[in-house]
């Protein structure tokens, strides 16, 4: 086969084919891509939001905010990917796009960045890496300077 | 035995003694009950903050909350427990009660309350669950009004 691949890999397009589904605002894709097994049940939480369970609200949560969203774009930055048996955990920075309705039809609203961070676990099922978990959350500005002030450099040192 | 207990009750203790560990300032404790491993990266993100990985800079992070806060406690609400071979998942709502150092010595500083929705990530390796990942959020109010209206009743329904 030309596109044996590694589990990293494999994960990472599934990772990304989560934020494609939101951009194109495609449910379908959304239902496929979230783990479906009745012993697992899958969480989700949007910035901001509370925990989300089970694959009912969350497929309508992203159901709510594709409706709402007239465009929306994933810029994914600093994704790592941890694989563990048929668990992988994914971390990421989603540096998004976004633009709601405009007054005039046909026309797009005014766009907004926003600077979110996710954890995302996958489960392996039948050789498919599914969505078991989402968790996104806005960086807030400023936390540096708060907690670690100039010795924000030490603290991206390797440590103990 | 008498302390025969399923997965699922091994997986929220775990889950109780990494808080209790924080409210006590115990960063021994801390770093057992963060996964060791070098093939499986941890992973933390504090509510507002960046992806922190791997045990050096997630443990200081630790450290520095510890050292910044006099008084911390952790009060876990809905707490739900999702246990996939040697993963399990954790989600639970964080009423966190904090204060900051007083004025004065020996005082205590004004005492802030925060609620904070986590996603906890946790591998069995040879019996013990360890952290492999946690992810705090924010709450932020409100949010229910823009996106569900008088909906929201309807938005917790099962769906599909």
């Amino acid at each position: 086969m030309s596109t044996a691949r590694t589990d990293s890999e494999r994960v990472e397009l599934a990772n990304t084919a989560l934020y494609e589904a939101v951009e194109r605002g495609d449910t379908v894709a959304m239902g496929r891509l979230w783990l479906d097994d009745p012993d697992t049940e899958v969480s989700c939480v949007h910035p901001g939001w509370p925990v989300l369970r089970g694959r009912g609200e969350v497929l309508r949560s992203y159901a709510l905010i594709m409706a709402s969203t007239d465009y929306i774009q994933f810029f994914l930055t600093d994704v790592e990917v941890s694989v563990a048996g048929d668990t992988a955990l994914v971390t990421c920075t989603e540096n998004i796009l976004s633009g709601g309705p405009a007054e005039e039809e046909g026309e797009l609203g005014p766009l907004v960045g926003q600077l979110v961070v996710a954890t995302n676990v996958f489960r392996r099922v039948r050789g498919q890496w599914k969505v078991w978990s989402h968790h996104g959350s806005p960086v807030l500005a400023g936390r540096e300077e708060e907690d670690g002030g100039d010795e924000e450099d030490d603290a991206d040192g390797p440590g103990s």
